[in-house]
């Protein structure tokens, strides 16, 4: 299945391995992808901070393809470098050295949609969930 | 060491055996509780937000003493039940199924904490971290 | 909150908090419930396999409230001990020796289940998931 | 190291490393490699079923090349497509979104295990475990 | 099953539970059992720094009974506290807050053992595993 | 960000991802990875035996970046093989059979390191942590 390079690589490579996984779901997978889209919706709090939530989550879990995820989402949703840095040192306190190379990793993608922001924003566009 | 059966025991509990711990530890160990509870303060995210991201942490790792203190910092920094009660969704739905025992016991805590809240705030305050 | 020491205690500890979680949720956390609930049904395969696969799940993410919820489906679908214990070397070698305390918990609690079976049978009947 | 693309890489890797290994352990390692293969033999549970158990307790803890080891024995085992997107469901129910990314790895490994089982089934057999 | 209060209490449930456990499991169960114990012998490194790795382990994992078990060890091999402590930073560096609550327990367990070392170094003996 | 190959690459990839997340990484991330650092230094341990708990800490949380490093660490400290294959027996032990992907991986890094010892020793020195 190989290793994305970039953000770019990354959305190909999952949604042909989510058109496969749909096409086979049962209808209990799909109600839970369903919760899970939901989950990050405004409520009483702002999607924004959802996002925030499922990113630290998807840290301190050590998950690459959830914090790209994330963080694409938190990018479209406007959180700056500053609130996505103090998310990753809150990660980084409750989960511990073992999550720095997924910083490391985070840190590259950060950069990597903060490029395409300004060249191609409809490139950080996603589907689905997680 | 005993369960506590109320946040009022767990305070004791945590407050006896944070003595013991700080009675012994090495410069190092005593720095991470310093970088530990400056993760939480204001900054780009406000404490509030912190505190939720610190909630759902300790949620998908499973950690109840941590929920518990987050809980209350959460309460105390003013967040809602339904503030709480999205924070939680976040956390089963990135955790499963496995995060629900911790999830009843935050309800029940969370519950005693509006008690406190009314009865007597003080009890809320804490001193350091986790 | 205490800790349980029995399958009794276990079961009103639980129901109590489950009250209290279910009369705060919203319909997000209902809807997971049901979900959970809808994955072990007899389907391609039957709610007796559905249990074990439970049960290895709880077993290696040590969870011991799981575990005695899955045991206790588990011998009321009809599970043989030695069927059990296959199941608990297979958590064990996939999830080592961490496992321990927990296989030590789960053999004592399938004791009291097989004396329940034969004494109060009713005692086993739960209501909801995990 | 690189990432496998194919089942075929996957195999290539996985035994390339494994002589690596084999030709240093001691001892204790080799016994329990011999008893990690044993724990899934048929028993009072059958071989069939304890795939399963490996593949559930695989995706919780969400390792590819443990899932991808499990699918292909599963599939030798004469499972179907349907017992395993049951499977697959316990799994994301228990272990949450972050099983996700696992999931959408596991549904193309299984489309292509399916072909190897028209083309060339024995590309499908295996030496050892995990 | 209760929680226990003081290192002789955990003695008790920990050998009670163990031997229901030997009585019902199967020849796989018991092999583990004893390739564990093998794992802490003097080898090429001696038994008190496999003590440590034991310890650090379950630190980063979270096993409140492992931890206990690899500090009475590690007391009875003659380990002092500041090289305890720095096993305990270690810990502490790499799997983060989330494992501050197990460390105040194991300070309180530790304090606990060289009571015991002092007035009745016997109760300190254990016969096998985690 | 592709998967390394070889240790070279492996220092390659880290190094440029390390340079980006320090050029936006706040203060206190700054200061977790200057405890990072201090964690390993002789002190009441030398510094051999603490690279040893960081590589089976690394083990059982499963992170092979973390493992990498901490074997070019324990061999630039004069560890021996059969010293190395005993903290792997350790991690599979405590960690399980999930852990064996990784043991084959480390193998394979571990025989990389030795060639490199002969050939090109400066290749192994890192700047900084996990």
């Amino acid at each position: 299945m190989g290793t994305p390079n970039s953000v770019e690589d990354w959305k190909k490579i999952r949604e042909d391995a989510n058109a496969g996984l749909m096409a086979k779901s049962n209808l209990n997978i799909k109600r839970f992808f369903n919760l899970d889209t939901k989950a990050y919706h405004d409520g009483a709090l702002p999607a924004k901070t959802k996002e925030l939530l499922g990113l630290v989550a998807s840290m301190v879990l050590r998950c690459d393809d959830c914090i790209t995820y994330h963080i694409i989402q938190s990018v479209l949703a406007g959180v700056t470098d500053e609130e996505l840095y103090e998310t990753f040192n809150v990660a980084l306190i409750v989960g511990g050295s073992i999550v720095i190379p997924h910083l490391r990793r985070a840190a590259t993608r950060l950069e990597e949609c903060r490029e395409l922001e300004k060249t191609d924003p409809k490139l950080l566009s996603l589907d689905s969930t997680e």
